[in-house]
């Protein structure tokens, strides 16, 4: 992950497009890619979405690679590590959604009661 | 990241939500997450955007691990190492994006001809 | 509608919200009510979004609401009147996608050939 | 607005296309549709985004319209009407954001005490 980063700073730097990254231009591009992401799963049913086509295989993992790549960008750019930050989130979730209390549901957190 | 790979594949278990999380629900909810993301910048201005306030680091750091989550999620259940994906798109986009065509303009590459 | 668009705007001038309402902005708006939206179906089998439940039905028609006004808004900011938009951009789907080719699929136009 | 409502049913039925839209497919669909508008304006100052080039208009338009009509079409599988939904939402917000205390400034409306 480092490693990553250390490219994408590079890779920017190269083309000077550090004056576009901005937290906000970052966070649209991140919501752009993952809606180019979703774009490929939304007229199929579940089912159909876990096999994907050895044909849309490399495009997808091609969007994936972009929505972690302005992820880390936008991290970076808000001084956050996104590996610490998972981590610490998941901590915090297994106290929102103790695994006795939520298991099989689908809920969201507020739901509960 | 595969540390955290294990534990997200634990957590879900542990709430048996793997049901839930087809890639296109993953996708849909990645999208949501991002969306939460933006949320905090889309009234700033560029420049308060890169001055986060200090109230509002603690929410940030929140959304970019769930985003980081739910990638590392659709990932794994298409069969993707999304480090692998970033690093390979990286390759791509020095082909599409040659630094001395496109330095300090921000063109998408179908635009520069 | 005309009557609507007449009713954001006076909206947004007792508040002296005009300044943010820059095109990029409310794109941004735009993205984050489509994504709460988005959020009460994410978990749901398409059959069960069929059905919406009696206590969310508010909620969504709430979304739906925000939705629509910040497309109105975006497209009173870029001199575009939605309606025609709509209009125009179904004629030429038929041309992109005419029924005796496409009838039952779901594929995007591109895939066609 | 129900005459786009029944040309919008018509060609969804002629291409027998109805199946694949639920609530939850049409609600990715709206997402990407507004990705796709929001990712003219990404790379742009607010104030670039204000002077949309003449060669961008005719895809802003387009983008407009995919975001309207998936709208129309969501609503309609809602049993939801787009434009009481959008009036009954102003007169929510009226209440949330009262133009006295709000005038001039952008939080959300879980920010003021």
């Amino acid at each position: 992950m480092e490693n990553l980063l250390k490219i994408i700073r590079e890779f920017n730097r190269e083309r000077d497009w550090e004056q576009y990254h901005s937290p906000k231009n970052l966070a649209i591009a991140l919501l752009v890619e993952a809606a180019e992401l979703a774009e490929h799963f939304q007229w199929l049913t579940q089912k159909e979405s876990c096999q994907i086509a050895e044909n849309k295989h490399e495009a997808i993992k091609d969007e994936i690679g972009d929505v972690l790549i302005y992820l880390v960008n936008i991290a970076d750019k808000c001084g956050i590590d996104p590996l610490k930050a998972a981590h610490d989130k998941i901590v915090k979730n297994r106290t929102k959604y103790p695994a006795e209390m939520v298991r099989g549901k689908h809920s969201k957190y507020s739901e509960y009661e």
